[in-house]
């Protein structure tokens, strides 16, 4: 089964907004078994639209275009696909009364263009917009009508706003799909690992994946700062079982670095085991600025196990909030293992926490030295089992440093708690 | 001149991660006069990237394809156009010792496969990576080769992860694209705002900007979490003149709310101030939870300015560190305008900072009362003219409430700053 996804929208081509469509969607329909295989975004003019869906129906089982559905004049997508499809736009009573109710609900007057909205191409199936005026059309194209193969497919406009795009597919176009094109057997899971590189990974699994591999296992990697997702994708009535026993295999072979499957966050795992043990934990960041307490407090729950979280860049503040000593400081630099060590303790101290990660490193661009060049940083643990520190050098942007520094850090955490 | 734009990657086909190239991209090439006409992503497959790129050349003046350029064996863009091209694969030494220092210097074994990484093209410039080990590349595609109108495209492969993309996009493709194929004039300028809703700055300029709508200029909003961009495009020799002129009235009507201009931020606009100004800053953050923090120290020299943060998520952590009385946490609760004053001014107290900022809220999805509803929070800002607290309602989402507010706190402190 084809399906292919048209996103309409100058902004989008422009770079003004990002395209969070591509990314919902695409996930839906893999998950439900419905594998986009191109995606296209073009701006909003009726040649252009034209051409893209006339190119997607040669070839697509599916396509669903986004945007273009609103009552303004650059939106043209249901004019154009009538058009094309050679249908009449009959105003529909009931999508007119509903779009009627939705300003009367919240006592604004009825735009006059409103009404282009309750125009429907003779035969399409409505999906009724719950959250805005503009419902979403579901066309079922003959078959001979673009492709070669004599196919037909399915044409399904979804509008632009997010807010109402979401609730619509899910509610109404999920449905539909599952009663007129069934899906094929998918299975696709993401393994998120943390503290080896893409290559060592690939090195350490390659081979022992290589015979599920000719079974029809796809495998696919994706690297981003401080971790990299190894993903399992199999089609067909063995692909849970293909699936389980490539997970196995890399547990066996990386299991201490898999944090998460899917969408679980490193943050989201470090805590979830605290919480589970009733533990709390405080952190103390010097080049991190807050990046690590920010990820952490993201999580829904977080308060119960974050007792606090220190911001000390200058050597006065790691002396006062976390009484790290100035002989320490004037024998190491800010910038060592003995000061990481002894914010973290300092923190632990100052919150009664179970654990505390400290940071101090160099993010740059300025601040590095030959001993200790920019991407330099120190990571402590401290715990009722004492301290640890690892050192890492992280010689990237920033933004990137940060990131990537925040990632280790948890990680760190992350292996403490599993070690016991 | 056409420009398109392919992304490879299964990984965003399934959803499984959002395409920040696209709008990247899209966006420092429409900021240089080369607007995107269409963007397509595809999977890793071979037959994939051959049949998009074929298509795109067909059309394109300016191809350019973003991943599958690194050591995996699902990255075989680099092959595939040269096959497409006739051209053989030749090792570069120069990229070579290049990949060899990057993991000398990170003290790692130089992988197996990295080799073919330095894998050239013939007749390709090299686009080095001074962030990762895969090089860029760019061809020119002799006349005749795949357009019917027998012109010729340039074809430039850029590795996957954004931050090795984005500065060989910006330091050594771009300076080539002004080179080979100089841009029309084209001039796009976003000014940004924060503290007003998207409906009444539209309001608020509309008219006085008719007029030169009518000469041209092209008119767009984006609003986002806590701010809301104008955007200013005009094509042709008067562009910047419009533009200017549009910008004039823009600030006229809603100066005070105008903080940066294209991609300048909030907390650098803050940094800045601050930094001219010589005075210090502490952050004192309970449901933001670090994201007030972590954002000022994404600005380089955040380190002379941000003297000290804490993220007290408890009353008893709120005492602890920022002093806050018993008494007020009883009488008025944690999240009061009482507890978010007192918060700042320990916080300056603590760190002897010239400002303080502070919030308190209830950022969800638990913890929202009748009288205190999910998103209530009080922002603070203490300094030698005393403390001020305001109150806010953001009943978003938690990753959207952080964001939002913590745009208005240090929109609050922005206000305070230019008011001396």
């Amino acid at each position: 089964m084809i399906v292919e996804l048209i996103n309409t929208g100058s902004e989008l081509l422009l770079g003004r907004v990002l395209n969070t469509h591509q990314q919902w969607l695409c996930r839906r329909l893999s998950d439900a078994g419905y594998v986009v295989s191109r995606q296209v975004a073009i701006g909003d003019t009726a040649p252009e639209i034209e051409r893209a869906v006339r190119e997607a129906l040669g070839r697509a089982d599916l396509v669903i275009t986004t945007g273009g559905l609103g009552p303004t004049s650059d939106d043209v997508t249901r004019d154009v696909i009538a058009g094309m499809l050679g249908k009449s736009l009959i105003e529909d009573k009931s999508v007119l009364a509903r779009i009627e109710s939705f300003f009367i609900q919240r006592s604004r007057p009825i735009p006059a263009r409103s009404q282009v909205e309750a125009l429907v191409p003779e035969g399409a199936t409505v999906l009724p917009n719950l959250h805005g005026t503009a419902p979403g059309l579901a066309i079922e194209v003959r078959p001979d009508s673009f492709r070669s193969d004599g196919q037909g497919s399915w044409l399904i406009m979804l509008p632009g706003p997010p807010r109402e795009l979401r609730p619509m597919f899910t509610d109404f176009a999920m449905p539909l799909l599952a009663r007129v094109m069934p899906p094929q057997i998918f299975v696709c899971r993401t393994v998120r690992t943390s503290g080896l590189g893409e290559t060592t990974v690939q090195e350490q699994i390659e081979e022992p994946l290589r015979a599920l591999v000719g079974r029809g296992l796809e495998l696919g990697y994706c690297a981003r700062p401080g971790q990299v997702d190894v993903r399992f994708a199999v089609r067909g009535s063995d692909a849970a079982k293909l699936v389980a026993e490539a997970e196995a295999i890399l547990r066996a072979c990386v299991g201490g670095n898999i944090f998460g499957i899917d969408d679980q966050l490193l943050e989201g795992a470090i805590v979830h085991l605290l919480t589970e043990r009733k533990q709390t934990l405080s952190v103390a960041e010097s080049c991190t600025g807050g990046g690590i307490a920010d990820r952490l407090t993201n999580v829904p729950g977080a308060s119960a196990v974050l007792l606090g979280g220190f911001v000390t860049y200058s050597d006065q503040m790691k002396q006062a909030q976390l009484g790290v000593r100035a002989d320490t400081l004037r024998q190491h630099g800010a910038v060592s293992e003995a000061v990481a060590g002894e914010m973290a303790e300092g923190a632990r101290r100052a919150t009664q926490s179970h654990y505390a990660i400290a940071v101090t490193g160099i993010a740059g661009p300025g601040g590095g030295t030959p001993e200790k060049p920019v991407g330099t940083v120190f990571i402590a643990v401290a715990s009722d089992r004492g301290t640890s520190v690892v050192k890492m050098f992280n010689p990237w942007d920033r933004l990137t440093f940060k990131e990537v520094t925040a990632c280790q850090a948890l990680n760190q955490l992350r292996l403490q708690l599993l070690s016991r």
